[in-house]
């Protein structure tokens, strides 16, 4: 059935279109349609959950219902990426307001399924309900391969601090949507589409990284939070960092930020920045820092950042 | 710090209140506070998320926020029982207005911890965030401990139907607050926080249910399900339900109500029912009617129930 509201369709019909015809995937004993999904496991399952809400995580009016459901999984992903986790699956609960158009729901389900593939997660189901506004949740769960968990707590003195993946990306495309343009279309798919770097985690932790976080509220609130939970100095150096021309063009453009702005304070790419012993960074890895003994702080070039520091869901300032 | 509301609390003071002394569980390796949780398990895990919105599945005005916290976990580890699992943890996302008063959550906190306990499953983590309406999902996670998942799909004709907790208590409760009144307080606090019988779902499992599900939108609703997935009739016999004292005095106030609808349509209380070969049922669990070879269809007393069938949530018709 196409076309239609998500009120006509019904709480058994959305699941229906969700769950339909879903791939066995690795791992899953028992896919949706019972009261639980089953997987198996052996030894240590990583879950992490992560939630957005229309309007605030995303927009209707640059975003396409696929591109919502692909951000809401990869968001999710990273988390397990983060601690070295090897995807199993995930849960996924909808609620949206009954007179959403039904075809919203499933070009939002074939992004949920196209982003659960080439991360490698199965879709073990998921809840639907009627709310005022859109929110997606997304659970999900990983295998550890029998590692422990690389936590934000390892980092020290003398490891060196490097960085898998993009930064700064989807900010530069949130700033130029934010003022009416849809260019340069690299930034802005940035912003619609986040690309963690999937299966970097697990290379980390088999590499020995000691600590590790993916980048969602920007790099430095994020190796803050490394920095506090390890008890270190975290120094990084502008040198190393690549600004892309893209971000340079949009800098320019706006005509108010130093483009490394972006790099350092913008959220939403899902990078992974990891510290390893010095001699220890894996291939694909950029050096951007090193970590010292002292106040638990990040500096930038040696001093501290004078510019905005990420963002607060809750203070909405960047959001 | 008490008082203020969410919003001067901000996103991390928020998870702070919620995730704050967690006791360490059984299972747990990583508690809250990193990018995943992590949980030790060996063979087969269940996983369900369910989510409940406000105004939908709560008013403020009937229900505490310490309820709301209880009725959510309640309600998503009464899916796991109908599996046959036993809990491990949960994680939960939290969704709410800026504006609301940071003594909220931390009452709702103070619910979800004290529900946790007495399901016995860990709070591993979870996520918070800004949204106009409070919406809350919580994602379970269980310990089959060895056994297969007792699905929908199993019953046999011959088999019996047993039914373990209370039905209809929830619905009689949501009557009488929906037409203004407090009492009587068994069902009211029915309606505020179900009561699923924990343990009885892996009890149940061990005696070799060959079916289960728990009843949220319904006992017709849900064996409806149990009929679908396993191709058979289910007849029930209304001379083996036990129709409670406050359910006759609220159908009689009321005055329009035969207290056997609450039994056969009232969501929410979280009872389980299963199907065991005769002579099979466990201690506790109380015989309902049979099953037969036959049309996927729940018959009471030998016919269709003609009354309203449970309700849908996003039909809205009973919300």
């Amino acid at each position: 059935m196409a076309g239609g509201s998500v009120g006509e369709l019904g709480e058994f019909g959305l699941i229906d279109e969700i769950i339909r015809d879903l791939p066995m995937t690795r791992g899953v004993v028992l896919g949706a349609g019972d009261d639980c999904a089953v997987f198996s496991a052996e030894g240590n399952v990583a879950v992490s959950t992560d939630t957005m809400v229309a309007d605030r995580h995303w927009k209707d009016t640059w975003s396409s219902p696929r591109d919502v459901g692909r951000k809401a999984v990869a968001a999710a992903v990273a988390d397990l990426e983060a601690v070295g986790a090897r995807p199993i699956g995930l849960v996924i609960s909808l609620a949206v307001p009954t007179t959403l158009a039904a075809d919203w729901v499933r070009d939002f389900a074939a992004g949920v399924r196209q982003e659960c593939e080439r991360a490698g997660a199965g879709l073990l189901g998921g809840d639907t309900t009627a709310a005022p506004t859109a929110v997606v949740t997304v659970t999900v769960f990983g295998d550890l391969q029998g590692r422990d968990p690389v936590t934000r707590a390892g980092a020290r003195p003398g490891d060196v601090v490097a960085l898998k993946g993009r930064l700064g990306w989807a900010e530069a495309g949130r700033a130029v949507l934010n003022r009416g343009f849809r260019s340069p279309a690299a930034v802005v798919n940035a912003h619609r589409v986040p690309e963690p770097p999937y299966g970097a985690g697990a290379a980390a932790a088999r590499a020995g990284a000691s600590a590790m976080i993916d980048v969602s509220d920007g790099l430095l609130a994020d190796l803050g939070h490394v920095a506090r939970a390890s008890g270190v100095t975290i120094q990084l150096q502008t040198s190393h960092f690549d600004i892309a021309e893209p971000q340079r063009a949009v800098a320019g453009a706006i005509g108010r930020r130093d483009p490394l702005g972006f790099i350092l304070t913008g959220g939403d790419d899902h990078a992974l920045t990891a510290t390893f012993a010095a001699g220890g960074v894996p291939d694909g890895w950029r050096v951007i820092g090193h970590v010292e003994a002292g106040e638990p702080i990040v500096l930038v070039d040696g001093a501290v950042w004078e510019g905005p520091q990420g963002w607060d869901h809750f203070s909405g300032g960047r959001g």
